[in-house]
């Protein structure tokens, strides 16, 4: 059993909202459609992004069993007026429902996260319509992860026994990340680093039971990496990192990350700190970014040990998805 | 023989430059001080920042033989008129050598890097007057080391046979990043990590010479753990991510990093990926996010042979110094 618990959909039929500003699908063929932000190109997408025969052809190709499928951020809407992210939320999870219909292909939807009680109800909602998780943003404008509203929500999964998937988005902007892809490849990790950060120094881990599920997209960005510094600083300037009940290293074990490093250092350095149980595969799939073959990295490499493998690969995932 | 490449000082002697917004020094006592930025306190410091005897105290305890000095960073002033940003090169500079007096402190210079002509200038002087080696902030403003003129200081370097020791400085901010030292935690590693990725992508290891001598702090900052997002994206995205004329994994052995990485995992990654000639002791003293005793992790990584750990501790700064 392989499970990839990191890719992405956008349905074919999103529809034209009306609101400036709000994302927008061109479909340009049969095959082929453009995200576009502000009349401007985001993104070029494909089919199998939107067609669950081209995916389930591409897992086939892939030895993927089974994916879970997350919106893609840019939809997320969290900027908006709450009514019109119940809205686009609506949407886009009653179209991901009829996307995952088969067995194989398990949706996690989005929520209103500007609005708690409108994310814990559309959360509700998704749940008894047969999603499966919630994929949330790492952010809600200026406000990170331990905002009391977010925290309430995250409250809320726990409680529901849901799984949730943490994905970067609506990154910092200007000339120097603008181009080159720099928000991706330097942002998205610096983004989710900090929400890590912001999870276990606004004392959430000390706030919300053990029994929340929550995974980190890209290798939970640049934190495994930086534990060190972060924990040396939280001993020496207690002062001014000093806001969780225990040091950061105490919070390994509350949180897993997918496996998307694409170099085999950087998974070696992600399963001896987070722990062989709380890395899962996750390839970003459709997107160019993401892992080709999916797995691939996982399968071929040498430090891991067989069981160590079929954890990472699916036995992980099976946990975090209850 | 052991060489720490990565220390500060601030010279006690910093004088009232008078402008509005420029960095001051309030002596608080005959071992205290604080800069202060815009008349709020940046940071208290000790004598061991600034007097040479309790120095090489701190050095004789921990070991270390020698100490590359750089400026504080927060006293760069690249913000300011190329004027303002010479004079205060100048007066930190020619304070460093009063500090650096002995052989066992190497002082490296500031100079005012957003004007190149005048940056030349002062390096010269520099080097004239004693200096051993330049330490830059990792950008000026919106323009990142491929800038031309951050470039053609650099080819000066090359010329001059001068090491260059790449700090972050002027960080991003925001309400998401002012607390918990989450600049420092989290904006630090992703700056730097931007920089080596302009640096390659911005063609410059390609148009400079390989006398080039750069080392970039705190380990290089996120850049080694993320080599195969980057190495990825530009083979799947080279319309929008081949800026070189190799991909990324071509350019490692063009330049160094220091070893605050706080963690014997992450250590090991930048061994195995920068190479063992490309590490070098930097502990950051004396500030409370360093590395102390200083030289700690190498010492102990328990991954290094012995020729490896004698070339982390000091041949390998032996070669940068040059």
């Amino acid at each position: 059993m392989v499970i990839d618990v990191h890719t992405h959909h956008v349905p074919r039929g999103w529809p034209e909202l009306g609101w400036p500003g709000a994302p927008r699908l061109r479909v340009d063929s049969e095959r082929e459609a453009t995200i576009l932000v502000n009349d401007r190109e985001f993104r070029r997408i494909q089919d199998d992004c939107w067609d669950p025969r081209v995916r389930l052809e591409r897992m086939d190709r892939d030895g993927v069993d089974r994916q879970v499928v997350s919106p893609t951020p840019v939809f997320f809407g969290y900027d908006r007026p709450a009514e019109q992210g119940v809205r686009i939320a609506k949407v886009f999870n009653d179209l991901a429902l009829e996307l995952c219909a088969g067995p194989r292909l398990i949706p996690f939807c989005q929520v209103p996260l500007q609005d708690p009680d409108l994310a814990c109800a559309e959360l509700d909602r998704c749940l008894a319509n047969g999603h499966r998780g919630v994929e949330i943003g790492n952010h809600v404008g200026d406000r990170d992860l331990d905002d009391p509203g977010v925290v309430r929500f995250l409250q809320h999964c726990a409680e529901r026994n849901v799984p949730v998937f943490v994905h970067p988005w609506d990154l910092p902007a200007g000339p120097r990340v603008e181009r080159w892809m720099a928000q991706w490849l330097v942002g998205m990790p610096a983004e989710t680093h900090l929400s890590i950060l912001a999870m276990i120094l606004g004392g959430v881990f000390d706030r919300v039971p053990d029994t929340l599920r929550i995974c980190f997209a890209h290798g939970g960005g640049s934190f495994a990496f930086w534990l060190g510094r972060f924990e040396n600083a939280w001993h020496r300037r207690h002062d001014l990192v000093g806001g969780s009940e225990r040091p950061p290293s105490h919070y390994l074990g509350r949180f897993s990350v997918d496996s998307a490093v694409f170099d085999e250092r950087a998974l070696r350095l992600l399963v001896d700190t987070l722990g062989e149980d709380h890395v899962m595969l996750g390839s970003d799939f459709p997107y160019p970014l993401g892992e080709s073959p999916a797995g691939d990295l996982i399968r071929r490499a040498p430090f891991l040990s067989g069981t160590a493998r079929a954890k990472l690969l699916a036995a992980n995932a099976e946990a975090f998805l209850g």
